[in-house]
């Protein structure tokens, strides 16, 4: 897939057009990364007036560029970019890095540029990289179209990015740490190839075991999912997001000029489609390495090799709170390490060799723990002491892991001691971290990510027993934006969700005939013209439980509806079965510009908002999506029998919630909806809506 | 005070018993250090089969060494240690180092071994830092008496550790960083010397700016949180705890030989004396530096100036999540600074100076932003480029930052592009960090301390109208552990603490004349043997309002009773008053080993467990502990009038746990006791215990 975007990584011939020869010009940065790097296709800078940069024949214009030629990279001020395009189409050029700023992030005069760009591209199916980008890198063929200083070392990430700047950082942060890069690439605006594009690329690239990615703003998130959900079954796709919170989302919108969305989407839609999110930058290459070094972790148990106890203890508290689990050692391992070690060494999990362990200490101890049945990963702690030779402790670390079929991580702690064996560990393989505290994000993330390859692939289930004509009469008749019960009632029905019987009446007499018929005691509900939350007026009256009672509460409620809102007008009366007891919760859908339809499911009662135990995930679900939405929350143990509580229908749960999922997919014009509360009964007694809201995001007309 | 801890830092002369002159062992290392970082007074190797180590006469013992001995180094098995510590009482030496292992942390043995030392230490009056660590450096005067290779920059942070190895690889860690020390210091075994006693040392070092610190156990949790209370409103205490976890504090417990403890009352005693406390290494260092060379923010408005978007979005985020702000430029400063810069700039803040920016542009426009009235605090970012030159932009920084009063971080991303500016920047008083994330931690611990240093001074608040002598009968005359509600409510009762009204009767009859006395409606229970939680066997019935209830009401517990439990013996029961409507919350006190009272306060009911939503202090309380504890927690929000519901008595509140705080630290004897739940009433009206119970640590005979 996305084949077109070979050339960005491996063009037979690059032009470069806006080369200068002057070498405080980022053009000039990019002619020297050119020819600097190996890269074995021809270079054509073209400018106008030069004859020669760097020694090599500069032309005045793109169409007298001979073969071969494939990509194009731009570095012109942007009144000039658009009639380099044309001239990119007329040659026939396949692919443009347009590295020019001065387009949609400057605003409305930028973006309407930028779209006669992209005009042209789509027209001649040329594929595009930016604008306000710094280009592309693939340490495999040395083409290096950026104006960065340095390259990092070759290897397995293929790591792509929304923030040009940084680059020049993180290759800096990288270099000499070995670790390796198979491509580089910054995508700037996306007017063309985005973060997906590039990312389904990748899915096929031989060279790229990990996805690493810097992420500002998703734009077509259901793309995203689908296309990420895909590459992860066979490649881990390792993510950094910005603009979590609303500062940070702020800073993102004022240098791209576009809302990044909520944060609850984004981690809804990455825990849906296998995507690892890591928290910080440290981490992104730390995780990316060793999944490009390491096999995954068949389990989550883990033994610690050190030659001080204070980071073995910081380790183990870091593995903790990442879900992994400390390895009991078999007697026989503890047996065998204690006739090898220091007669004062620790032999139980974690095994501290003291500070004199040389480097025979840590292979053979290693050889042995790695072979314990009870141990699925091994973390090999160093910390320099001035007799041990770091290097040699690497080789033996190396030698024993090159055997093994089980995850190897080593945590060096120092600086410029550490660096050589880190190199060596890197080159052979096994990755290392200098941090106690990163031992528990890598392998967190590895043993997430092991998880999720073992999870069965899954298919969005589409419900059939629907009554979408229903719906979509329903929703064309409706005349304001904000409905209430009465309105979600029917609409939730059409879609099969189970709903409190009842009906809606006009007169107290109506209401009477209605509550006879459906058998009391029944709730008495006034739908009042403007009031979603029926409740905040007093406008519901609970435990009615005949004729006479029904006349009483009637008129008791309209005098406590007067006396909040004096003007209120009672339109019209629902009368509904009162519900049997049973546990609240939430089922929600809210509409966000990225990913569309964010369900939601909680807690039900006050304690919904002051708690916000709640979980997201983007529809169409599958059921096993729905299910992880409940276990993800507290309510699930209220669920399924807390404290000696009934276990609560689950199963009917899931149902409503991949209902309601299907209705918010297929009617986009719902904004929001909510059942709430959706009342759990006990198992294989279903969950009934007892009251629910929409909104829409427009009226038909 | 503990000024007997100087010769560890400057002694007159030091002695190092057990000297080698072969290079491959640990204590010719110590000689090696002792004669290359400059320090100036004598050092007299002592060994009885050498004549001279590096050029020193040695000495055959420490007794024939002359004139000036102040400090002794012991690097001596085991076994030899006693009698040289003897001599070291004989010859007038005032302090020891005792590198040696092989003492308590080996078991029973060597703890017996360890107790002689510490006899011979203390009747001596010498003091002791050891066994079983890697000793101490001093920056100032070049007493290194550590085998460690290297040694750190001079510089302000007083440093102690817990664990030995690990100080090799953070001064290798921090080396070359200009992160610049005053003291380093491996604390063993703390016999003698703990960190404590360190932590008040470093108070009156005029060096010593910040205190930091490795903590893996305390074991005198009282006196901890004395001294770092007031060491703290004139220094700040950054500290990493290893052990947070189970596995983590088993790790620990491994290699030291002693548990360390619950870390909920760690984090509490840390809150409660101003400690700083770390999540990672990373952190510890990057904290400490910036507070010792950077002013204490006035605010938590951030501005920030960058040359790349992407990386202050990442440090937009990481300041919202530790409660800093960005702060809104005035009109007048981003007009000045659109003059100024690329007018493509972005001059909201952050202020996005784009790839271009130049030294100068970073020193105009921080001198711009940093004179906005509406900034506390200023984060430049540089991102490297290989057109600008990070230590001019370095240079500019300083040149603004040593003339302003406020608060100014840098952070540069990469590694050896950034080397030399951070060498820069750190040598003239402005901190640097690498990554985005750690801008957050750094600046969210200064304002977190610069509050804790606005607030006034707290004393402990004695409760005086309390019946001592009746809590002290009470708890005497105890016959078992687990003690009910009708022991609780007297000993609530006693010290003020209100208590539903009520008491015990033998008989049906006996409850009656009780009800009659405090009025129907009333809740009866029933005291049966061995059981503490009386709903679990249905022993209560609610709002009984007459006698002829009461009798039905007793009958039919009886009947449940037998049901759950068929050999139930009700011994009495308790009648009393049918409360009022109001917020249940719960109080209570855990001891734990180290710290002794831990207070407990959260949201009562079921949720309690589910949420964990609770906060702790450690007891004797002030009332500023109390009210923090509950606005700690969502509890607060509950009795604030959360969603309509009325304003509790939080001032109640307050003074319940404070009475409860000091019985708990009035008495040791009590191992447990709870309030559950306190029922809270309007504001005004007060909080009335309804149910309590209480575990004893002994029985008094």
């Amino acid at each position: 897939m996305n084949k077109g975007l070979r050339p960005f990584f491996d063009a037979s011939g690059v032009a470069i057009i806006g080369a200068s020869s002057k070498p405080n010009k980022l053009s000039y940065g990019i002619m020297k990364n050119l020819t600097s790097y190996g890269y074995q296709g021809a270079v054509y800078p073209v400018n106008p007036s030069a004859t020669e940069i760097l020694g090599l024949k500069c032309y005045p214009s793109i169409l007298d560029v001979p073969d071969p030629i494939e990509l194009a990279v731009i570095v012109l001020p942007a009144e000039l970019v658009l009639a380099a395009v044309k001239d990119c189409a007329i040659r026939g050029v396949q692919a443009i890095i347009l590295i020019s700023g001065g387009f949609k992030e400057l605003g409305a005069h930028g973006e309407a540029l930028e779209n006669e760009v992209l005009a042209v591209i789509k027209s001649a199916g040329m594929r595009m990289i930016g604008p306000n980008c710094v280009g592309t890198m693939s340490l495999y063929t040395g083409l290096n179209t950026t104006f960065i200083g340095g390259m990092p070392q070759i290897g397995g990430i293929g790591f792509l990015s929304q923030s040009g700047a940084v680059l020049g950082g993180i290759v800096d942060l990288v270099k000499g740490k070995g670790i390796g890069f198979a491509h580089f690439s910054s995508l700037g605006n996306e007017a063309d190839v985005t973060e997906t594009d590039m990312i389904e690329y990748l899915e096929d690239d031989p060279h790229t075991p990990v996805i690493a990615a810097y992420v500002e703003q998703i734009k077509d998130g259901a793309r995203f999912i689908k296309v990420a959900r895909k590459v992860s079954r066979t490649k881990p796709i390792v993510l950094i997001k910005a603009g979590k919170t609303t500062a940070g989302a702020r800073a993102v919108s004022s240098h791209t000029g576009s809302l990044a969305g909520a944060h609850s989407a984004y981690q809804a839609a990455f825990r849906q489609s296998g995507v690892i999110e890591v928290q910080n930058l440290n981490d992104l290459f730390d995780v990316s390495q060793a999944f490009a070094l390491q096999p995954l972790p068949q389990g989550n148990r883990v033994a610690i090799l050190t030659n001080s106890g204070g980071p073995a203890a910081l380790v183990s508290d870091s593995l903790a709170m990442h879900g992994l689990q400390m390895a009991d050692l078999g007697a026989e391992t503890q047996d065998k390490l204690r006739l090898g070690l220091n007669p004062s060494a620790q032999v139980a999990n974690p095994v501290d060799m003291l500070g004199g362990a040389e480097p025979g200490d840590y292979e053979a101890a290693l050889a042995l723990v790695i072979n314990d049945p009870a141990v699925d990963i091994v973390v090999t702690i160093l910390v320099p002491q001035s007799l041990v030779n770091p290097v040699e402790v690497a080789k033996g670390i190396i030698r024993v892991a090159e055997r093994a079929q089980k995850t190897v991580l080593a945590c060096f702690l120092g600086d410029p001691a550490v660096a050589e064996p880190r190199r060596v560990l890197h080159a052979n393989h096994v990755p290392m971290v200098v941090y106690p505290e990163s031992v528990g994000s890598v392998l967190g993330a590895m043993w997430a990510y092991a998880q999720w390859r073992k999870k069965p692939a899954m298919e969005v289930d589409l419900v059939t027993d629907i009554d979408g004509r229903l719906a979509a009469d329903l929703l064309a008749s409706a005349t304001e934006r904000n409905l209430g019960e009465a309105f979600t009632r029917t609409l939730l029905k059409s879609y099969g969700i189970d709903i409190i019987s009842g009906a809606e009446g006009k007169t107290i007499a109506e209401c009477i005939q209605i509550a006879e018929k459906i058998g009391f005691p029944v709730v008495l509900k006034a739908n009042v013209r403007g009031v979603l939350h029926k409740s905040d007026i007093g406008a519901i009256s609970l435990n009615i439980k005949d004729e006479n009672s029904l006349r009483q509460g009637a008129e008791e409620m309209a005098a406590r509806i007067r006396l909040s809102m004096p003007d209120a007008q009672i339109e019209s009366y629902l009368v509904e079965k009162m519900a049997p007891k049973g546990q609240e919760v939430i089922v929600g859908m809210r509409r966000d510009p990225g990913f569309g339809p964010v369900m939601m499911f909680g807690m039900g009662g006050v304690f919904v908002e002051l708690i916000k135990d709640v979980a997201f995930r983007i529809a169409p679900l599958t059921r096993m999506d729905a299910e992880e939405m409940i276990f993800e929350t507290k309510a699930a143990r209220m669920l399924t029998g807390y404290r000696g509580e009934t276990v609560s229908d689950v199963p009917a749960v899931i149902e409503t919630i991949v209902r309601l999922s299907q209705l918010a997919y297929d009617f986009p014009q719902i904004e929001e909806i909510e059942i709430n509360p959706l009342l759990v009964l006990a198992a294989g007694k279903g969950a009934i809506a007892l009251d629910g809201r929409t909104i829409l995001n427009m009226i038909q007309e």
